[in-house]
């Protein structure tokens, strides 16, 4: 970086805490590494307090450079990584929980602290922080809310916004502003907190969050449940919500996925081609209750129910990631979300789209929402198959179109989504997505190049005004 | 209204759908009819349809004719009464349920159905919709949506908009639209669902919603808890949750409106200083359960707990706003809302206000959530008792501010609000308040008046850009 550069983030942060960033640093990176996915970043900032990351915005503001806040870098869309230069504000230093009220249901970690730290901290005082992406460990509750992360619980629980009261976030040029807060409802603006949930540091950067959290369930259950054909999976997810149990959580495993992470998976598994996990939560009758009615609702079709160790399901479930990359060195995975109803029929049409161009595929997620992570597996060597994966994703995206889904469930739009949202949105709409944020970042410095309604963005900037 | 405006209207709805509007049409008032909210409709229109709306904002901005959306009319703050003349827009004729699929959890209303329509379909098809704002049976689920109305239920089931997976809106210039979907997540773009949710018609016109239920739980048990006094009460509101107890209601009644309101009491009210209405939900075993820890918590300080059958208790509840009016004949109700531990100094204060300024005061709302309807009784007739209500409300949003608080609970901010936001938000927050306004109305013809940031708003229109 120039020496000038140098020298005025290090009176903002101190000399040390200003990095070079080299094309292998992990943070010209993410989760995922996918193609395309090229980090620029003519420095790293790690400011240790909401003020330095407010200072930080400011210079950038002064001197038209790019700043790309990132939390833990566990993303897989690309948005941490600074694919258009400019500097890389990594949060990981503002570790503080200010707040911790176990009596009032709540706490405010600065945006640095782990999701596993929220969860613990919740958990060691009788509450219970629901949203659970993957990757706890390294994802920062910042970063979660940036890109309001889900996870399986997300079908009782909600996602992480839901969680969220309040937030501290640096808004450009560079205004420390508290959104939202502790009363128990605020109807006296426009719901700014919400349009922040989920902006992926476009429109600001989140400093600190004001979470709910809930009592702990006094029990939970998992269980896992094999059924013979992805049809009857799908018609067993149906019926279990249309009976009226409420599942903490209701994942699914496709055939493929299942037959790739058979030999990880805790018990005996027997021939199936389709497999729910479940988690059933509340007092221990209650629990004892549902485990009941899901029995009875799934007698016909289920061909084994089990319930492994709950530590070892989750570890088994916490590593389909890393078992389907490794089959052919490589995967892509497209998160997306079709209505509960049309869940069957876009899981067979996406393995149809992936046979068509000669891939493997395999799907998993979080089957109560319609949330699937539909991927094919790719060798990393070879271009012709990241092409036809390519090609796989445009026809996906075009399904969930189709079929009133989402192109972007769970994990973001990042720079690899840029401009999907074309296809699912209203003109009027898009606009507004664009309108909102110039109004935020009139500069456009903010995370350039990510979360993008259209690509490439119409030039020059028109208004309705 | 002029003829040629009459003419066109009736081209796009019909000639008996356009309705002249004098002052003394119900369409120019709202329930509160508080000084100050004056009706200038220049005619009020009844559109059938969806397409009939768009067609009606399009011809308002063609016009640049203002456009006031109405629900049910039983909103207290004059955001759907046409202070600033325009044609006002009842979406009264939007009363189909487009779907409703109980195994799925959810229904399509259209803007004009009611509340209670809402709430018995899903009753009766064994699912429960949660919010459950006064005035039930007048007022509309758009308009519930577009104040994002509370009520007490909003404790454990949240607010209107925690209920909504998507909205049909028309923007302006007259784009129906689709926000959200069925889809169970979606991070595809910002959230303008979350935009509209509490927009008060300043941003667009809701249509239809996609309401996501749940499942009706099996019991209920409503109780009513008399404590000494204020002190004593605000502090079992924080041991009940601090327990770990989830109710789904945990409402509140100072002395005042105790004593007021006894004489409706379905029951023998003993001689107490504050009493609460708690809702305990969820399995017979679980009601049960929570009813004997609540007992437990409850040993040292309640008087009483009296259970009262459940439709009396409400019905009695639903009087109060009757009730604390017919007293001295007028009432000036203010709606905030507190952090939860700074409830009690926030009632004792209000009461010390209102003395100062010789009003009869009381206060009761939504304990759990902070949410307090501050009252102070007044003869309608007196002036210098509507100047003295006046002043005690400034008072009171000063405080709420100093505490914490938000100015506007769950009434919204309407007409009568105009401004307050200002003492609550950072400047920046309101610029960008303001902008969105301007994205979504460039002309500012959708409800103009209502939801102001700032008041007067700052003129000439600055722009960051």
């Amino acid at each position: 970086m120039p020496a000038t550069m140098h020298r005025e983030l290090a009176r903002i942060v101190g000399a040390e805490r200003v990095l070079e960033a080299p094309a292998s640093s992990p943070y010209n990176h993410d989760a995922a590494r996918r193609r395309g996915v090229e980090g620029r970043a003519e420095a790293v900032v790690l400011p240790g307090s909401a003020a330095e990351v407010a200072a930080l915005v400011a210079w950038c503001y002064a001197h038209d450079v790019a700043l790309v806040a990132r939390g833990g870098g566990t993303g897989m869309m690309g948005g941490a990584v600074a694919t258009h230069g400019g500097i890389v504000c990594s949060l990981e230093r503002l570790v503080r929980v200010r707040e911790l009220e176990p009596a009032l249901w709540r706490m405010l970690p600065e945006a640095g602290v782990s999701t596993r730290d929220v969860q613990r901290l919740a958990r060691e005082n009788g509450l219970f922080f629901g949203p659970d992406p993957g990757a706890c460990e390294q994802s920062q509750i910042g970063g979660n809310v940036a890109t309001n992360a889900g996870g399986p619980h997300a079908l009782k629980y909600g996602v992480t916004g839901a969680w969220v009261a309040g937030l501290e976030v640096v808004l450009a040029p560079g205004e420390l502003v508290e959104l939202g807060g502790w009363a128990g409802k605020d109807v006296a603006g426009y719901d700014l907190k919400s349009l922040m949930i989920g902006s992926e540091g476009t429109l600001g950067v989140i400093t600190a969050v004001r979470l709910r959290l809930l009592p702990a369930p006094q029990a939970t259950l998992a269980l896992v449940v094999f059924l013979p054909t992805r049809e009857q999976g799908c018609a067993a997810i149906g019926e279990l919500l249309g009976s009226g149990l409420r599942p903490a959580v209701l994942d699914f495993l496709d055939s493929e996925t299942l037959a790739m992470t058979a030999a990880s998976y805790p018990a005996d598994a027997p021939a199936a081609g389709f497999a729910l996990i479940v988690e059933l939560d509340g007092t221990r009758a209650e629990v004892k209750d549902q485990r009941a009615e899901l029995s009875q609702v799934l007698a016909a079709s289920a061909i084994a129910v089990q319930e492994p160790a709950a530590a070892e399901l989750w570890r088994w479930r916490d590593g389909f990631n890393g078992v389907v990359t490794g089959v052919r060195g490589a995967k892509v995975s497209e998160d997306v979300a079709f209505p509960i109803e049309r869940l069957g029929e876009g899981l067979e049409r996406f393995a149809q789209i992936a046979g068509r161009h000669g891939l493997r595929s395999c799907a998993w997620g979080h089957g109560g929402e319609g949330n699937v992570h539909a991927t094919v597996l790719v060798d990393p060597a070879e271009e012709a198959e990241l092409d036809a994966a390519q090609e796989v994703g445009e026809e996906l995206f075009a399904l969930v179109v189709e079929l009133g889904g989402s192109v972007a469930g769970e994990h973001g739009v990042g720079w690899l989504k840029r401009g999907r949202l074309e296809a699912q949105w209203a003109p009027r709409a898009l606009d507004l997505h664009e309108e909102i944020k110039r109004a935020f970042d009139p500069k456009g410095l903010l995370n350039p190049g990510k979360k993008l309604a259209r690509y490439p963005a119409p030039s020059p900037v028109t208004s309705t005004e």
